[in-house]
């Protein structure tokens, strides 16, 4: 049998990250103050994010070095490994070759330390001691509690209450890593407290602990935010994932037709597809393919238009698809991908065409990620396997037109917090979600009153 | 900062396995006949294992080839990697070197697949198409419901009620590989259904699951019975372990002076050490430790004889250090450590001198965890805080001798499904217990009856 698993020495760790910014033939639109309409400055983030992540936000640079201590920091799990998919192709009775790259041997289970990672170390290079952000699964939170540990920084994670209660090994997981975790809405904020007050028993969502979190940041001094998601200089972080993925398929003397990732707030996509944007941009024929839930259909069915990050409107308007900042995604089994906007970045490559976007309802991605679980033997993590529908149907595709061709998947972490969604699926109890036309109009109605792009 | 992290590329996976009673002075005794007291040959286990394992139970080559599909299967994680624990040192405040060995990125999160899959290879070259087995806490079970599933076999796990119940996310992931898990005692088997009868609430134990994997297997053509832990072959297989440390090490130009593992049943202690019984021989010096838990201390306080390897007394008498047959060990977090005897090779070495045991309770194994946690990143299982409570214990030897020593430790599987034991550390609600004198007298009673080793 070929090679399955390429690794690399971990002297190979990508030492810049890449801005796909670079590479493109027009830039996104600027982000607008929500008061008065007008281009976001640097100032005016200054409150809540360390400088030289906002330098980072805003950057054109194709190449942004990899600061030691972060590489240095990295050096625990990466690079992490990637394997060619014999056994998935056999099962799927394929002749085109299929690579994934895993990482899910992060401590924390996923690709957010490649991110959470820098930024403790920015914000500790600034002087912050400590960090707020807010998380929904915990996938987040619990990564940047390990990267807070780390660089020797507190951390506050505000966990929407419903998975608080719900998922209570995360919250271990954070506090085994030094780091504090309380139910939102919180008694901990103002605006925490006045939603308990006015829903006692609320389940919270992830608006509402953005909102504590960005409150937390903004009135104590030596704490910032952290965004784990959606934002520039978070899917910058993530290019570490292609990089690799990149000199790993050099050694296996392949290149991918096709890279797909799944999409929620965007940032474990740009790591794997971003990085080929650079082949893109110099004549090479490569189609990236963002895979989404059908249940949260933000590419395939949302509005582009300007739209705020949060419930609560207190983050900028971003230019973005969108399902309005009202809107409620239904409780998927994927936490990660239950967001109504998405990164900039990934819209605009949406809106330009560079990316393609597909919406899989969750049982047929459950039905996919049994599959790999029982061919190459890792369990995926939710997510990841809408990402490995979208492989089944590249590979269907390849069979109707008569072609192989070499798909190349992020297989962006592991199950291990997921077995209740497995149990869900194989008792075949798990329900599908379709979204009615009438939420949509409901989202074009906030929307009206928003600026439009391009206006 | 100097390297941290060692891979190798998967050329590198072991093509051998060591043997070690090969290099021993003397061979550990045989196993005995509970019925005629005679040494037990091949031809009586030959109803519930295939020929091939039975081969290696008694072989005396010192390398034992690894078959290509075997070798194929462990491609989709190993080699693991060897880390270099530069923060941890620090955290210690150490001048010794630190290496750890993590075999938490298995798909299973163990080191159990690496002999869960030639035991399912060996069957099914042997015509086997179903194995049945029994599981504790669960990670037995669900790597041999992965390594079944890879070679296209069914697979039957007895499932200790207690953890059945307090741990249904194993059965889930048992289930997503394929397998079938029952609660024992189950009312599949003639034993099962007995003790029903007589305790339909008990809460079941490893002996009573055994004892319905046996009947499982003796009793159906198309089934043979499998085991995790404990004999020959199980310890034989996990030497993969040891052979890539020391690869590993000798790209770190380290060699250790000091080997650690913890024990239940022996196995991961046996992978990552013995292969370093043939330096030992060939005159290097070298020391072996096996950590244990000080509510089940088996090899620190245990009697060394001859000893049923099950409560329901089906099993083979094998010489071991043993707590008796019908100890049950306190409900320690450690679930992989909790078996009344030992491999006898492990005894038969810690009985020569060539290996120290040393017993730990649980509380100041999990501060050793969490450390570990917050300076290495990964969150090690129960079972493998008991070796680093034990690398604390050399580093604090060295420091008192003014000695720097190399330190080789089995970071045998992650914490991702025993969040609720750090909870529990956390909350400060940990309990430890003290094995009372009363209960090792009740043993020395049962053994009494039973032949000594050497007579």
């Amino acid at each position: 049998m070929p090679s399955t698993r390429y690794v690399l020495p971990e002297g190979e760790i990508p030492t810049h990250w890449y801005n796909v910014a670079a590479d493109l033939d027009s830039p996104p639109p600027p982000p607008l103050n929500p008061g008065t309409g007008a281009p976001i400055g640097p100032d005016e983030l200054a409150p809540i994010f360390p400088m030289a992540l906002i330098g980072q936000e805003v950057s054109t640079e194709r190449w942004v070095p990899i600061p030691d201590e972060v590489r240095d920091a990295y050096r625990l799990w990466r690079p992490t490994p990637l394997h060619r998919a014999h056994r998935l192709e056999a099962d799927l009775g394929t002749s085109c070759r299929i690579f994934y790259k895993y990482e899910g041997v992060s401590p924390a289970g996923s690709h957010k330390p490649n991110t959470a990672v820098p930024q403790a170390f920015y914000n500790r290079e600034e002087g912050v001691t400590r960090i707020a952000t807010e998380t929904g699964a915990g996938q987040w939170g619990s990564s940047l509690a390990l990267s807070c540990q780390l660089f020797g920084l507190e951390c506050k994670v505000y966990m929407v209450r419903a998975s608080f209660d719900a998922k209570p090994y995360r919250k271990t997981m954070i506090a085994t890593w030094g780091g504090e975790c309380v139910a939102s809405p919180s008694p901990d904020t103002n605006a925490g407290r006045a939603i308990l007050e006015q829903m006692p028993d609320t389940p919270g969502s992830l608006g509402i602990a953005i909102s504590e979190a960005v409150e937390d940041a903004a009135t104590r001094d030596d704490t910032k935010y952290s965004l784990g998601s959606v934002l520039n200089h978070v899917l910058l972080h993530q290019t570490v994932i292609g990089q690799e993925a990149k000199a790993q398929l050099a050694a296996a003397d392949a290149e991918p037709d096709v890279v797909v990732g799944c999409v929620g707030g965007g940032s474990n996509f740009a790591g794997i597809a971003f990085p080929f944007v650079a082949d893109i941009a110099a004549g090479r024929s490569i189609r990236l393919v963002a895979a989404e839930p059908a249940a949260c259909p933000t590419l395939t069915r949302g509005h582009y238009g300007y739209d705020f990050g949060d419930t609560a409107k207190l983050a900028p308007l971003l230019p973005m698809h969108t399902l309005g900042h009202g809107f409620v995604p239904a409780g998927i089994h994927s936490g990660g991908l239950r967001y109504h906007g998405m990164a900039p970045l990934v819209s605009h490559m949406v809106h330009t065409g560079l990316v393609e976007a597909r919406a899989y309802h969750q049982r047929e991605c459950f039905a996919e990620g049994v599959r790999f679980a029982r061919s190459e033997g890792i369990i995926p993590a939710p997510e990841p396997t809408h990402a490995l529908r979208a492989v089944r149907e590249e590979v269907e595709r390849a069979a109707q037109e008569g072609v192989d061709r070499t798909i190349l998947v992020n297989l962006c972490g592991h199950g291990n917090f997921d077995m209740s969604a497995y149990e869900d699926y194989l008792a075949g109890t798990m329900v599908d979600y379709e979204l009615p036309e009438a939420e949509l109009e409901v989202a074009a109605a906030e929307l009206a009153e928003l600026p439009t792009i391009g206006a």
